[in-house]
């Protein structure tokens, strides 16, 4: 079993490398090679992807991911920036399920903005594509606008899309999820405005004639940003698109009040996967010791779980985290008073002993 | 100074009645002409928005609409939908600056779900552009895709687009009214994927050398999504185009706990304006008196200050409303123990005494 580790820029470093040291605890035998990503691999070879990284990631059953991006690389043009590493893999691995959960951790209730009754035992399972939507869609660019409000002046343009293969993969993926937790999927689009999601909603619908075991939802986009708020424990697995899904998702996880602890894996048809924390890359806090390296660990047992097939030792990394969370060990983003803050080595060491 | 009122579907009726009342006990000599919108319409005239209710909206200095919508639509086909005379008459009157504040009162503070010290106090103005992007953009449809991940299959797309007087005149708007407030505006884009997006960006940097004294921040939208949870009150005026801005407005409008309470604003260049509470036609609670009106007074509020030059009834009305709050009257949707539960008529009957 191979895995690419890529640390990639800020705290990436930091965190990947507690999560390593995390699975080199359970002598699982796997090979694990590293390679630069992001503005770390633009400093090394002048690009946010090279070649041989992306080479080695696609002979790896599975890619350990830190975090990417940093201010200083904000002037760089477009195609030489560290986000366009992690397009590059999402779409040459194909990689077109993430999963997102948004859990909201007994022991952390309190740091949620919201009030705890909302929040308290929530878990809910954002899938979003990965690989379509208006990220990867063409034509896109800079022209001479011909009609609109002011043809003849300057515009910009981009396409979203969706094919009925790509709707009904990521549909099946979300309502077989969905069977293994609270049976109800809420897929949200914005059917009322766009060709794109009218035709989403249609074939979710279609493909949710194999699962008439799930309760299926349709839900607009902007009611789903406001239920979220509202009452996000009414929702079990949400499915939706590449560009909503990511405004979503973040919403989602900022939720709990702890996006240091929440993991996120992105598949392929061939289980491959990557897997990195929810949160970014930090530059703020690299270098200090002090970043929560527990969300990189539990993208770590994700992985084992779905692309290593070591549901075992995953289920042992997540207890040993909840047993960390249950000795009162805290990295600074989640300390309250009572608690003992620890920096990032610590808490990695503390999971390992909790093995 | 003439009105066209359109109450259209669901709860739209009793809250635009209670607005007139307001209205009409200013004594300010407005004409007010009523006529049908939304599934209403459709059911009159066989269209969500006949050539009249058109003509109307268009010869009146301003619009007081209702809300628009119900469920027993949602199989017609799209053009006949309720949704389509909001957009028909946003599109048609060019109203492209929609004005979004998000607004936590004193006394309802405690119905956020939110703590309450992340949102006493809150004030946000959220400004969307109303009348692009890829709500209009065309060509828009299903096709058989040339290329992509299926080449051969079914898909439906939607083209996003801006052009650069679109960008500046909003980035105008929301500088001038960032002006008479806190004098920071926060642009929210997704630049890093988007050309439309970069191009929003690079335009609104531009415009941002005219007012100099008004902080300008940018913000990618998935961002945004969770700054608006993590900490609102960091935002004075947010400005972003018309996809981003439906998503973030009612997440933050959500934010508030009141959305009963939030009006709304469109404005064409000529001042002209579309006025129109931030919620729904609530079809569930339709007929049965308990909606709450205030939403749409405030609205006839934002209306005389903007599109009638009536500052000083404006001021009148915010402050009957600020009364009737502090005499403890509250709609079911605002209620809670210790104030006093009262009807829409009521509520209304209420801000005409408190005149
Ligand atoms: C970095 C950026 C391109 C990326 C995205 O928008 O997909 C990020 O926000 C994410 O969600 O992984
Ligand atoms: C009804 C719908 C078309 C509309 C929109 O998306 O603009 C609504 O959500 C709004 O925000 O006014």
């Amino acid at each position: 079993m191979k895995i690419a580790v890529l640390p990639g820029d800020g705290i990436g470093p930091e965190i990947v490398a507690e999560a390593v040291k995390v699975l080199e605890a359970l002598d699982l035998k796997l090979e694990m090679e590293t390679a630069p990503v992001g503005g770390a691999a633009y400093e090394a070879a002048g690009h946010p992807l090279p070649e041989s990284t992306l080479n080695l990631a696609k002979s790896a059953d599975a890619i350990l991911f830190g975090a990417v991006g940093d201010w200083k690389y904000d002037t760089l043009a477009r195609p030489l920036r560290p986000e366009q590493a992690i397009l590059g893999l999402r779409k040459h691995l194909g990689l077109f399920a993430n999963f997102r959960p948004a859990i909201c951790y007994e022991q952390l209730t309190h740091a949620s903005s919201l009030k705890p009754e909302l929040v308290a035992g929530l878990d809910i399972l954002i899938i979003r594509e990965l690989t379509g939507d208006i990220y990867f869609g063409q034509p896109r660019g800079r022209r001479t606008a011909a009609d609109g409000h002011f043809p003849g002046a300057e515009e910009a343009f981009d396409t979203m899309r969706y094919s009925k293969p790509e709707i009904e993969r990521i549909a099946r993926v979300a309502f077989e999820a969905a069977r293994k937790r609270n049976k109800k999927v809420t897929s949200v689009d914005k059917a009322n405005v766009l060709e794109t999601f009218q035709f989403w909603k249609d074939v979710v619908t279609e493909v949710h004639k194999d699962y008439p075991d799930v309760e299926l939802q349709h839900m607009y986009v902007d009611n789903a940003a406001m239920q979220l708020v509202k009452a996000p424990k009414a929702f079990d697995v949400i499915v939706t698109g590449n560009m909503f899904g990511d405004i979503l998702s973040d919403e989602a996880s900022m939720l709990t009040g702890s996006i240091g602890m929440l993991p996120s894996a992105s598949l392929n048809d061939k289980k491959q996967g990557l897997y990195e924390p929810s949160h970014g890359s930090a530059p703020d806090i690299a270098g200090k010791g002090v970043a929560n390296p527990l969300a990189t660990i539990l993208s770590a047992a994700m992985m084992l779980r779905f692309s290593l097939n070591q549901e075992e030792a995953a289920r042992r990394i997540e207890a040993a985290v909840q047993q960390v969370l249950a000795q009162g060990l805290r990295t600074p983003d989640i300390y309250s008073d009572g608690t003992t803050k620890v920096g990032t080595a610590q808490m990695g060491d503390a999971v390992v002993k909790a093995l």
